[in-house]
């Protein structure tokens, strides 16, 4: 399959307007909305307040990617570590994944809470939270 | 932001000889390789077998996505979900997610199981796993 030709949309952003961001969503608090393209409302059918979800998103500001970055020192750990045990904005593809809990359903907007993502940043898709058990 | 321009990568490959998949991870156990591509053998430190991983991956076969995806009876389920609230591999962005537990790991290669993906399936990220709580 050639991969030059999937073409990635953002179906949305996220919002927040905090100066700084949490590092993670695990010790995050912070409150702000999904704000979707009009035209997908119709997916959020069956999402509910206190809800779990996954968003996968783009890191749209992290620098680009180069060989050197398969090893990284995480800010709050004191071990270089592979870059598939860390959640560094810095990867082969620029993809991130958070766990954000649904405060409240209106339209094409949801109202979150957990964000560790950037005010501005495209949203990709929204999955079900489903917990390995 | 230009979406146009990210390029994706496959960094490998998810292969399993199953002559058909289970439709989740959460009721899989199947076994197979993720098989990345030498160059980010490197980014592999810290993964241990027993660990579990999360998967990002390219719904390389699936239907292209058009607005009547938005609602969907998944085949497990009674009832029209919306597309935000199942796993359905045709969706905006035809990105999809599992979680799957490392039984080896030798080279660039992770022997895993709980496969959800078809063979051939192109792997665009690997990430720790960490739950919500």
């Amino acid at each position: 399959m050639d991969l030059e030709h999937i073409r990635l949309k953002a179906i949305g952003v996220v919002k927040n307007d905090a100066a700084e961001v949490p590092r993670h969503w695990t010790v995050s608090d912070l409150r702000g909305q999904l704000v979707l393209d009009a035209e997908y409302e119709g997916g959020l059918k069956d999402i509910r307040p206190g809800m779990r979800i996954v968003v996968i998103f783009l890191f749209h500001r992290s620098r680009e990617y180069t060989p050197d970055h398969l090893r990284h020192k995480p800010p709050h750990h004191d071990q270089v570590k592979g870059i598939f045990s860390t959640c560094s904005p810095v990867r082969p593809n620029p993809i991130g994944m958070s766990v954000l809990t649904v405060e409240s359903v209106d339209g094409s907007v949801l109202a979150v809470s957990g964000i560790d993502m950037l005010d501005g940043t495209p949203v990709l898709d929204i999955k079900p939270y489903i917990a390995a058990t």
